[in-house]
């Protein structure tokens, strides 16, 4: 099928630790109930919108997958084909994960607490392997070995991220299917850097809000024709004014 | 991998039409809430037991697909691979799907009534596609053409099923994979006739409870070593004779 392709990408829902302010990362949390209901908004907002999901492709956590079947629940699209990837996952957050995110501002300073958060190239400390946190006695990474990420800045989700969104999900587009990415702030940052080519000091201030579809049309060369929408870009606004203040209060 | 290898079947939860004693067939219903109360238990019998499966086959039918997400997510293993196929669908009840069992027993009277439900070559009426409860004009069955039933004998859902079973599911076998198969009364139905060698006739005794795990191990030529068994045989067999009951009251 020829080009205009659709696109959508869809930030999972609140989970239990953004409600609790925790840095997350590869730690598999549940949505939390205000996150089930965003995700089956989503999933109006889709049907509403009449952009039906030929094929879902999500990250392998568990909030990302809640979400998509939430969604697509929802949306009346439960039966459409699935493909997981860790490739999709969020941003190893490494010896920072499972802390909370003001008292790590307060340790450690705002400057620090930025950079590990907004740099492109500063990977927070690893994650030691015997930490309750850490992942590598997880059954879904053990085909990884010794790639198995124990942190990671966002430099690095963008070169694990790539290869399967040129491979794996541009397939699919290119079938003529119309696209579901469910997954996480920073994996859809990096397909959005990409995307939108966003230069790596600028990509410091994009923030994706949880829970509402983002649409893009896309070329023959699978980049975009126009800017990627909202289904409810008032939402949208306000959802990514709260992401970037997180960590600032509490 | 060598055997022996791990098979789960599991038959959804209770549907909103099963809880109407309606004829469903691939009318594409939610499930009750006693429904999602089974999925999910059916989750933590199959963590509790330790049967973790590494990937899933489904249905394209939502009630399936929401059992296999429910019971994935309680046994917390959401993030295996999932294929979908209408193979696994349940047996298209043609022209009898959307009447009230009872109803269609006091109209039709109790040989017809039973020829219906339990031969194996005797296809009810077949469905008219301008009716509310045909598929014909439903996305997912698209790339199915002329193939797509009007009406289905057991027999027939045999035929459709064990192509699927026998390329697709013992792929994932062979490969050391344990399966998931979520599905319907007839199409599991279908498949234990396969596995159990069980006769033409003897098949009509044979009722299969909903949201109860059922585990076989296989051997190298996939199939049982011995016989299937439940993961709570109490309820099973409580399930089964209601299964067995429908119509006959209410």
């Amino acid at each position: 099928m020829a080009a205009p392709y659709t696109l959508i990408l869809l930030r999972h829902g609140q989970s239990t630790w953004n409600q609790e302010n925790l840095f997350t990362g590869w730690v598999d949390v549940r949505l939390s109930e205000q996150g089930v209901t965003e995700a089956t908004r989503a999933g109006v907002l889709l049907k509403d919108a009449g952009l039906l999901p030929d094929v879902l492709h999500t990250s392998v956590l568990s909030r990302a997958i809640q979400t998509a079947n939430l969604a697509l629940e929802s949306a009346d699209r439960m039966w459409i084909d699935v493909k997981r990837s860790w490739r999709l996952n969020e941003r190893h957050y490494g010896g920072l994960q499972g802390l909370d995110k003001a008292a790590t501002q307060a340790k450690f300073g705002q400057e620090q607490f930025m950079l590990w958060r907004r740099s492109y190239d500063t990977p927070p400390p690893v994650l030691a392997d015997d930490s309750e946190f850490s992942q590598v006695d997880d059954a879904r990474y053990a085909g990884l070995g010794a790639d198995l990420p124990r942190t990671e800045c966002l430099k690095d989700v963008v070169e694990r991220m790539l290869p399967y969104w040129h491979a794996d999900i541009t397939d699919d587009l290119r079938a003529g299917k119309t696209v579901l990415v469910t997954a996480h702030g920073n994996s859809l940052r990096a397909l959005v850097k990409h995307l939108d080519g966003i230069s790596d000091d600028a990509i410091a201030g994009l923030n994706i809000p949880t829970g509402i579809p983002l649409v893009y049309k896309l070329g023959e060369d699978f980049m975009p024709l126009g800017p990627g929408e909202y289904l409810d870009p008032e939402a949208a606004a306000a959802g990514a004014a709260a992401v970037a203040a997180q960590g600032a209060s509490k």
